[in-house]
């Protein structure tokens, strides 16, 4: 039994039988003090800074290791805890991270969404059924041409548009310009309706950039944005989310998927505990993927019990129509967040479609 | 021809050749609009911002797909070029980023690195032959333990001591203190050696965090740091390396693996890009599986003649040993930095053995 102080980190190495005890010894290093045992004099060092492999588990196809870490290296760093998790050994291109458990102290310390979008769920009038979030996009688009689709889709009364991810500081459409205009077309549409959309416009750029950013966001009454964390880097990411307390922020998975990370973990697990309030991710059975398994384990991960981490909303995405509708809301339950982007902007008629999603979702409430 | 003045991927596609033609087009729209043609209205968003198809090459076991893309959806942001090139198609496993062509004036306003090594090096009295590099770890020793190493180490006038990427600003060596201390003794080596032998911490945490950092090392009259890019995030990578352009920032390739995207473009031209001055790579035959052949190519995109981008040093690591140095050096030629770690540590007397790594690096300068 490992110490419950330690890091557990669980990795999945395509290694022969014979091969596969002398691998995790070298991974348990790689991933701690990278280099050779004999020439580390300090006790301490040895008997707590050096990995240990805690298991070897044959899984037929492959091995499970798990070795286990001293949590004091990464004290409270996100890029510090990606770098003992799987730095090193992310250049090995046969050893993939499965998992990781992390001492309930450090998770705490990293502490997850500052917000809890069940509150924004319950404020948005959403009990009992799963929030609508729809994208405002191409980017390229002018400014008043994306306020006038902001505006459309609010009508409609679905309680979350988000812009595209694509849509950044650009000349095109630059933030200030972008987020003002926006967020002032969907308050008038709220106006109009008595509804409550929630305006996420998409943050992008180094750290200044994005706090500035969230600045003009929170002037504009804003209280949700979207974020990247792997293009932004982790750090960023929870620098802000401790930052900007009031703030929902909706993790996008872009350049996730380019990690031999688990989905589950880097979506579902470190985002949140990163602070991502609410987490997007490619359904299965649209343009991505992923499988139905691996989406059911992203949204359990964002879910579960985690004591001192709130939990974020699991937001498919990524190919979900209305047709689909549905069998997607069985699937992934009330306590989501769900996604359609271009589906909706494709039809003839935007604000009748957004409707017809709003109040195709707002029926599930009525259900028991 | 593509437009000179779009940004070109090419992406490595594992897919059959009746799927092939409609998987480019799938992934030009999903890396620009991002949502159905059919839906997008204006005119110069479906001439401009939507991605082309350039080209579709069979490969054998894959095909190469080239799609030209708009520079102005980038910015100048080196998130946003992430995101342009790989982000939601990183989310597709059967595709990899093999490489990436940018316009001059794109590439020019990213700039690379500030500072050019061959500077350093030469006035470090490399010329003709690579620079050495010794790093110091691990972590958990005490400050004063990783000083009376530092000194050590520069004592036996190796030319680069990096800090170890996993010493970051952890309780049992705090940065500052660190940074001081071993600053300190290299300073103390080089008064008693006449040598020159700079020193490179290992700066971590997210942008606030890494720039106060910058400025203690600054403050202690260091000229060189070591940043894991893909730690803290790219975007943080180049505000640094604009806003310390006398501090040549050494790239750690951590977590650089996990991604699919090859790792010539990654670390030999994208890192160089965005600052590095030098990149770290593991290299053929050390405890990494990297191939001769990659290695050759990260190391060419790392010195390639780029107009308005200086070059980066490539920099050899991870399971070099004085055995393998005339075969290092003949591969990778002069114009590096080798980098041996654990070996030098694990010598019984480590300032004899790091000026034999030095001596016999200063021999390759004689040879013609």
């Amino acid at each position: 039994m490992p110490d419950s102080d330690r890091i557990l980190a669980h990795y999945r190495i395509a290694a022969p039988a014979a091969e596969i005890a002398a691998r995790a010894r070298a991974i348990a290093v790689e991933q701690s003090v990278e280099m050779p045992l004999e020439a580390i004099a300090d006790s301490r060092v040895l008997s707590d800074i050096v990995g240990r492999v805690e298991a070897i588990e044959d899984r037929g196809d492959a091995f499970r290791v798990t070795v286990s870490l001293s949590a004091e290296t990464v004290d409270g760093d996100a890029g510090q805890l990606m770098n003992v998790l799987f730095g090193n050994s992310s250049l090995h291109d046969d050893v993939t991270l499965e998992n990781a458990d992390l001492p309930g102290p450090l998770a705490a310390r990293f502490g997850g969404p500052r917000v809890d979008m069940a509150t924004r769920k319950a404020r948005a009038g959403a009990t009992g059924r799963p929030m609508s979030c729809a994208a405002l996009k191409p980017q390229g688009l002018s400014v008043a041409a994306l306020a006038q689709l902001a505006g459309r889709l609010a009508l409609g009364g679905v309680d979350v548009i988000k812009d595209d991810h694509g849509l950044a500081d650009q000349a095109f459409s630059p933030f200030a310009e972008r987020v003002a205009a926006c967020a002032a077309a969907v308050r008038t549409a709220n106006a109009e309706t008595g509804g409550s959309t929630l305006y996420a416009p998409s943050v992008t750029g180094d750290l200044d950039r994005m706090r500035a950013q969230l600045r003009l966001a929170a002037d504009e009454g804003l209280s949700a944005a979207l974020i990247a964390p792997m293009i932004s880097g982790l750090p960023a990411f929870r620098a802000l989310a401790i930052e900007f307390p009031h703030m929902a922020l909706i993790a996008h998975p872009a350049m996730g998927g380019a990690q031999r990370i688990a989905a589950p973990l880097l979506i579902g697990k470190l985002f949140r505990l990163f602070g991502a309030s609410a987490v997007i991710f490619p359904t299965f059975g649209g343009r991505f993927g992923y499988s139905a398994q691996t989406c059911a384990e992203i949204a359990a991960a964002a879910r579960s019990s985690w004591p001192g981490v709130s939990p974020a909303l699991p937001a498919p995405a990524g190919g979900v129509t209305l047709e689909r509708l549905d069998e997607i809301v069985e699937f992934f339950g009330r306590d989501a967040m769900i996604l359609i982007g271009g589906a909706l902007l494709a039809a003839p008629d935007v604000t009748a479609c957004a409707r017809q999603f709003a109040t195709r979702l707002n029926a599930f409430a009525e259900r028991p």
